[in-house]
């Protein structure tokens, strides 16, 4: 006879997301909750309010990352943690990040629900500033604590009022001790809400995400010559944005047919002097691009440079700068099968996929085994008011959490 | 036996063209001297004074338009007009403009050099605010004087500081009287410098100027989505940057092919929201045309509108709206002629041209016989510092400027 499976509370669950919308809700809907902001300081105040009242203790690192632990029968062992974020960028949604903090809140109340005390410790951890909304770099917490960035120079980085991350820290009264600091651990599991279309399109509620994808990032400037939009013959002309076209055509033409399941984007770009009445002299474009192998992007780096020898360059001058690249981070394969067996035993139809965003699971998977879960994201919207994860894949997302919980 | 030709002083008029240029000029051999600025002031100031020394009467209009005036034989007749503007962009030439003013007071030195009396009076006009640098709109004066412009909004026109047009035009002293606005003339002459690389490319040191191109502006929008550059595949996103790139490279094609003199230029374009890990979402842009023939302007706003419906769109919305218009103005052919017959009489070799340029002879086109005459720019460079007319080529304009005025 099959055992009875443990399931969370979906309508505590959704309660929940729902009361920690509250701090920072936006007219539409939406969230501000920048990090270490007032909002931030009482999503974390409410967050560990409901920990204690659970019986879990509530420690707080120096770089403010807060860490609730539930006791485990081998107190000993390495906890098992659930992390993700409370902030939010301006304007952001109500399930980016939070969701993963709160899905590790509904596991240990449902298993304190049920009276199960888990074999090694659950931690549940709430990491600071992993949007860098208000802050850059993005994932300043996780990656001090992974030896990616300096801690010095991330508590002295300013916001645009000139307060430091260290003084925003102290005055929300989450400056704690680096002893606190996460240093080992049996898993660090991340849920997130997908903020892509891929699992919308294949009709899938959640994903075992096996790796954070390698990037790459240009600047690409042209320079040509400003003349008279008026005066100068078609012929005569040195069109910057003219150059710039034939470009991104190009471009396009060559990582179009590089792999398909590559990504790119030319985000931002700037003409000078932008008067309609004369010819372009300058125009600066990035050019990023996305993909797990690292022989792909080193071809789309070869493309990159090719474009700067572009034959059609409308007689102007073509440099590319790399602005910089990250490689794929591979998630741990113990614990992608483990997500996956327990997506099978709830019986939830899933894919394994790769995130082509960044989180801080990509920088404790440096030391600890790591994994993600996605959930699906309506219309691939995050990062905006109309972000969206329905009731129930948020409730399907947790209940794979819970059961990984259980399986380790 | 040929007569003997009259000819200018051209050390004179190098003189001259130094000593206005001191008036704002720049570390780099430019010249700032915005409208009804300081600079502006001393030198319609010192302009005046050279004229008074001639024996010239000076008056002032509402619009602070200046009109030296030499008497003639036959002092009632309408007087031959030789006008053009002292006021400069920021970081502009020694030539734009001043040149034909200073043209004016050349030919009138010359006259009294020689005890010449002209038939009819000769009037040299300095036209204020030509640039529109410091208040918009451009020939802001000229179009009031021909009614292109309503003369109390353009005198509530404000600069950047929020002084209005007619405080500064009080301030330096140049508000004079209604009743001295040039109302009829024998013609009127404007030289100026090509702004154009077209006379240096043929080796000519002038031109006779046919028109002024008519032109047509349009403001093209591109809406999208903005998605997660990392989290969402190719096939799957709506790039509006992706799809401009389309529009622009059908546009040259179409326009392109639709008459080889035809100028166009997308000078101005914004990307929205312009940040390199985000899909744009919207980009707006110019589309400029010029070209003498009003059925070549019909075609391109056809193909324009066409471009709102160009097939490869991505995925995005086009709309195009008119910024604005304007019709081609054809100068006096009478005067052309002259302009040609004298050029042939000096031995210069010119061409008839057209202005890709606007010129405040377009609008006194529309009530007085008018014609323009180009002196060849180096480079085609104007509105810079860079802007260069050799002395012997300003000499050579200014002799058929004398010339046409004998002819007259």
């Amino acid at each position: 006879m099959e055992k009875q499976q443990l399931l969370i509370n979906g309508e505590r669950l959704k309660q929940t997301v729902e009361e920690f919308a509250d701090f920072g809700r936006t007219k539409n809907n939406g969230v501000t909750r920048l990090a270490l902001s007032e909002e931030d300081r009482l999503a974390r105040d409410y967050f560990c309010s409901c920990c204690i009242e659970l019986g879990m203790s509530v420690k707080v690192d120096d770089m403010g990352n807060i860490y609730a632990r539930l006791d485990g029968v081998e107190t000993d062992k390495p906890p098992i943690v659930i992390g993700s974020h409370l902030d939010t960028v301006k304007k952001g949604g109500r399930f980016d990040g939070v969701l993963g903090v709160l899905a590790g809140l509904e596991v240990a109340r449902t298993l304190v629900d049920h009276n199960i005390k888990p074999r090694v410790p659950l931690t549940i951890m709430n990491i600071t500033n992993e949007e860098g909304a208000r802050f850059e770099p993005s994932m300043m917490a996780s990656g001090v604590l992974s030896g990616k960035f300096d801690k010095s120079t991330m508590l002295e980085t300013k916001d645009v009022d000139g307060v430091t991350f260290e003084e925003a820290l102290q005055s929300i009264g989450y400056a704690g001790s680096e002893d606190e600091r996460i240093k080992e651990a049996t898993a660090f599991l991340e849920l997130h809400v997908e903020q892509g279309p891929v699992l919308e399109r294949e009709s899938l509620p959640v994903a075992v995400v096996e790796s954070v994808l390698g990037m790459v990032c240009y600047e690409i400037e042209v320079t040509g010559e400003s003349d008279h939009a008026g005066t100068t013959p078609m012929d005569m002309r040195k069109d910057a944005l003219f150059a710039t076209t034939n470009i991104i055509t190009e471009a396009r033409q060559k990582l179009g047919a590089l792999a398909q399941d590559l990504v790119f984007t030319m985000g931002r770009m700037n003409v000078y002097p932008n008067i309609h009445t004369v010819i372009p002299n300058k125009v600066v474009f990035t050019l990023e691009a996305r993909h797990k192998d690292p022989v792909i992007i080193k071809k789309v780096e070869d493309i990159i440079q090719g474009l700067t020898e572009i034959r059609n360059n409308e007689g102007c001058e073509i440099t590319a700068k790399k602005l910089w690249d990250r490689s794929t981070v591979f998630f741990d394969e113990n614990l992608c099968n483990k997500v996956e067996q327990a997506a099978k035993s709830l019986g939830y139809p899933y894919k394994r996929m790769d995130s082509g965003a960044g989180h801080d699971a990509q920088f404790f998977a440096s030391y600890i085994p790591s994994v993600m879960i996605f959930a699906r994201s309506i219309n691939g919207k995050s990062h905006c008011e109309e972000e969206l994860t329905t009731w129930e894949d948020c409730e399907k997302s947790v209940n794979l959490m819970l059961e990984m919980v259980l399986s380790l």
